[in-house]
């Protein structure tokens, strides 16, 4: 099969981690017969500094045109508190997904037996947890109008605003992915404040009659903040807006202890997303020590979403099993043993695959 | 002294923790000659059954007449799953916050020797965490407008307002906590995304200038999310807006193992209210199982913030303190050992303050 392949490394470590997802993906393509083209896009903090556009014109040429896009990470400490400023990374990335509509993002939890001893939750509360955030991911208060200042500058204002489709179209991929799991969905909220809220919870409860094999739980966001501390084992598939999705991926997304090895998906309406859900670590940038495992197992989230090809992306998770197995990964989790270099890594995933 | 308590115990276990903290109130009363008048009122799912209001003129008057009000907890599961109820317990205490202009809530987390091993994290991430947030409780989404629905029902909005003085009276008392604890301040937001945290952000910067012993933080609200579980002790005194409050302070309660005993306060221009963070468990009401010391101890928060009688304060703390070494206490944290009914753990706290 032909595939087009967007690549977005950004900022930090980025492009290091990115050029070993490539190494990764080129050797599928040549062991299972893919003709696979990249082609390189700036996106965040470079693209800002190369043509004053953290998303350019360009490089949404480049994705609009592909099958897939894989993406490093955005950011620059340079931008960050600088509240005054006109242009920031993070403009870019907001007004990629949207362009491209990427309206769910898709954030994984699950645990690896030979790290899951680094999550900072006790064992018995977090060994085998396995769980699915869907985010609503182009609406909400990201993009809603008005928003700004009054004339005196003395007052700010943001709109959350939800429509029923936005919330249709993302509760559905919720509802057709627990089909496929543990059958359970809870929809988060604060449908006792939130007018945007309560219309979630009145949508999701009409969609419900329509998947009847899956049980439906509601829970306000403040108690699912808890619990996913608590209790993360009690979930299967969580949906949500976009600002509680922004906040409640990230909690879950250290729960695990291998937060440098989750991967994400963003999907919409044809171009798909992937991405790791780690940031841009400036510190490391540079160094070839940073882990390149979420971008490697975001490459296989590639395969099965973007390309329904599970072979191929089993091919991958596989090969990173055995990395974490023989012990040939980076310093964050070599745990006293061999530290290998970002690319070496690479290296050896892709001669595996291959071998 | 004179002092005029407002009562408002509410629904589920409320009732059942606030009788225990007024027999240790009228104990304190007693052992330091303060003369103590209680008057209560009803607010909650409870009110809306009396009068069909959650919270009715009449409570509103007794509070405004008091110097302090003890709360215990509402909420009703009758109301929760219905997105079209018209009347929900939340309503009162959103009016309730609004009407005493409560425009603090401060949060305090921290550990108890004899329950921290209770924590869902490792006892080396938690164990001596101490911070205290400062939420903004009048203002934000709670409160701003516009808010609803378009005419076809179709979609929902939602409107986050806030001005540079509600951003500004919130800080100073974060940085005034901050400069009788550890000096260090950390600013929540979401400036990357939204105007009104750019606004809290600038406002803080600017301020930060007259507290120069006091080091500020700038963090975003979903990073803040995962390193409260990953490194809690790294945080003193946190500052944030309502809706972000809502989320953080509910997943610190946890971290500590004594969810059970955290007390709250909201201070505000005149009268200032004390309660337990948790819930009104209403599958626990009428039993006399519930755990009163959240209860008891935001009743000693009471003695010190709203009345500034710090012996009063530790005389309390001190006998809850005996009651977690000497094991008298309810089933939840009693370990194997003898649990204690609800009413008798207040029996014997009011008692050993008089003995
Ligand atoms: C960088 C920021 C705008 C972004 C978001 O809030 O969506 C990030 O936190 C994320 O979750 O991808
Ligand atoms: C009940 C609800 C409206 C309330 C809030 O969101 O403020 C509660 O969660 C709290 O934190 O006191």
């Amino acid at each position: 099969m032909e595939m087009n392949i967007a690549l977005l490394p950004g900022d930090g470590i980025g492009p290091e981690v990115i050029a070993q997802a490539v190494k990764v993906v080129k050797a599928v393509g040549q062991k299972f017969g893919h003709q696979i083209t990249f082609k390189e896009g700036l996106v965040g903090a470079c693209a800002i500094d190369a043509t004053g556009d953290p998303y350019p014109d360009a490089t949404h040429e480049i994705c609009a045109a592909s099958d897939a896009v894989l993406f490093g990470a955005i950011g620059d400490p340079k931008y960050d508190n600088d509240p005054k400023a006109k242009v920031r990374p993070e403009q870019g990335l907001l007004r990629m997904r949207q362009k491209l509509g990427l309206f769910a993002n898709v954030r994984p939890t699950f645990t690896f037996p030979s790290l899951v001893h680094k999550s900072p939750l006790k064992l018995e509360r977090v060994d085998g947890v396995d769980f699915v955030f869907f985010r609503e991911l182009t609406g909400g208060v990201y993009f809603g109008e008005p928003r700004g200042r009054n004339e005196q500058g003395t007052k700010a204002f943001d709109t959350n605003v939800y429509s029923k489709e936005e919330i249709v179209r993302l509760a559905r991929m919720g509802f057709e992915a627990a089909q496929k799991r543990r059958k359970l969905l809870t929809c988060v909220d604060k449908a006792n404040v939130m007018a945007t809220s309560r219309l979630w919870r009145e949508t999701v409860q009409e969609l419900a009659a329509e998947y009847p094999d899956v049980k439906v739980e509601y829970e306000f966001v403040d108690a699912v903040a808890m619990r996913l501390i608590q209790w993360p084992k009690a979930y299967d598939v969580l949906i949500t807006e976009n600002l509680f999705g922004d906040i409640l991926t990230d909690e879950a997304s250290v729960i695990s202890g291998s937060m440098g090895l989750m991967p994400s998906a963003s999907l919409g309406s044809k171009v798909k997303l992937f991405e790791p859900i780690h940031g841009s670590y400036p510190q490391a940038a540079g160094k070839d020590i940073a882990n390149p495992l979420a971008t490697v197992l975001s490459a296989a989230m590639m395969f099965e979403y973007a390309f329904d090809m599970k072979a191929e992306a089993d091919a991958i998770s596989d090969v990173v099993n055995l990395s974490l197995a023989e012990g040939y990964v980076t310093e964050d989790i070599a745990d006293g043993g061999t530290a290998y270099k970002t690319s070496q890594v690479g290296d050896w995933l892709a001669a595996k695959i291959l071998g």
